[in-house]
């Protein structure tokens, strides 16, 4: 089967996939954090992040196979948390992962700053300057046989349905009201079109699929 | 079991419940039909139509469960289509449901206006003036053992909400970007907040059941 991208996020009731008033405090917005309680106990989720234990649920399967399918990530700057926007020069805006980030496979991050690679534990991080599309070729290149997923945040997301360039959306979707915040369903194109393919129930969340068409 | 209250509507990816410019030619405004696609070839809501035939799919079970549980249905004046708001005085606005009504159960309507209560078929529409709570207290003594359902619209089922007066939320979603309209989660009152408790997979929808806590 040819490479597919796929686009994977939590998403509130009410649409969004980031809280109000985002800041390095509070970087997934006021509540949003809840948006991913389902995962945190995951033992497969934990074994990614170093941890031991868990739980496992149909949850785990939809996430062993979102994990298994990439090869490479691509992800938006405020997700890196590089240091831009709001957050330039906060010495802990580099400090977002730690050490051992939990991606282990390439990732590429769309900003405005060039800046060299950065290898921290399993991971190599490459900064793309110019653009959403030149991010997903070189992520296209890195992951060989296996796909690319599109981490977030929504910025980038967003660009590449509206480019026509996401073959899978993957929304978990949170019993989370979070009143305000960055929603998901905007700045797609002219006419964006869906296909539901898959949708999984498991506690604390369902698990939505759906194809753009254009 | 207790005599419960749920409120039952179809909602788009984007979040709305209807289109926008809604009027008298387009009742769900603008791409809204799309909204309610997946119920249309079902045999259970073929049968509730007058209809005969049809298909049965993982969509049937909710739905029968769903008419099942129903001894009365409160709704908004716009559901009704009263003749109220932007279509007072026009005589399609009374034409809405046609003779023969697929309730077959009281229904009562949500309006400004007094009115005698008006039987078509099996169906007997009795006007509400006072409010959304006066609205579900009437239907739950019509209902006797059965529950009441809440068939919309938007603002109906969100003042039950915001009262504390739902204790079940199904909504049915589409895969269908609106772009615009009315939305489900807004005006529900300070810091609404749900629990997954059921999602059925389905052709083309998925069933959400939440329960709003407080």
């Amino acid at each position: 089967m040819a490479q597919q991208t796929f686009f994977e996020i939590s998403m509130s009731l009410d649409g969004y996939v980031a809280g109000p008033n985002a800041d390095l405090d509070n970087p997934l917005g006021v509540g949003g954090e809840a948006l991913h309680e389902w995962v945190f106990p995951l033992e497969a989720w934990r074994k990614e992040h170093g941890e031991k234990g868990g739980e496992t649920n149909a949850s785990t399967l939809v996430l062993e196979e979102a994990l298994g399918r990439t090869g490479a990530h691509v992800m938006g700057r405020r997700m890196y948390s590089s240091g831009e926007g709001p957050w330039v020069d906060d010495p802990k805006a580099d400090g977002w992962w730690g050490d051992e980030p939990p991606f282990h496979k390439p990732v590429f991050v769309v900003t405005h700053h060039e800046r060299e690679p950065l290898t921290l534990g399993e991971t190599t991080f490459s900064f793309v300057t110019d653009g959403v599309e030149s991010a997903l070729a070189q992520a296209g290149e890195a992951a060989g046989e296996k796909d690319v997923m599109i981490s977030g945040g929504a910025a980038v997301g967003q660009q590449a349905i509206a480019a026509g360039r996401v073959d899978d959306l993957l929304i978990h979707l949170a019993p989370v009201y979070l009143g305000g915040g960055v929603r998901l369903f905007e700045n797609l194109g002219d006419d964006p079109r869906f296909e539901q393919t898959d949708a999984v129930a498991a506690p604390g969340v369902t698990h939505l699929m759906y194809r753009p068409v254009r």
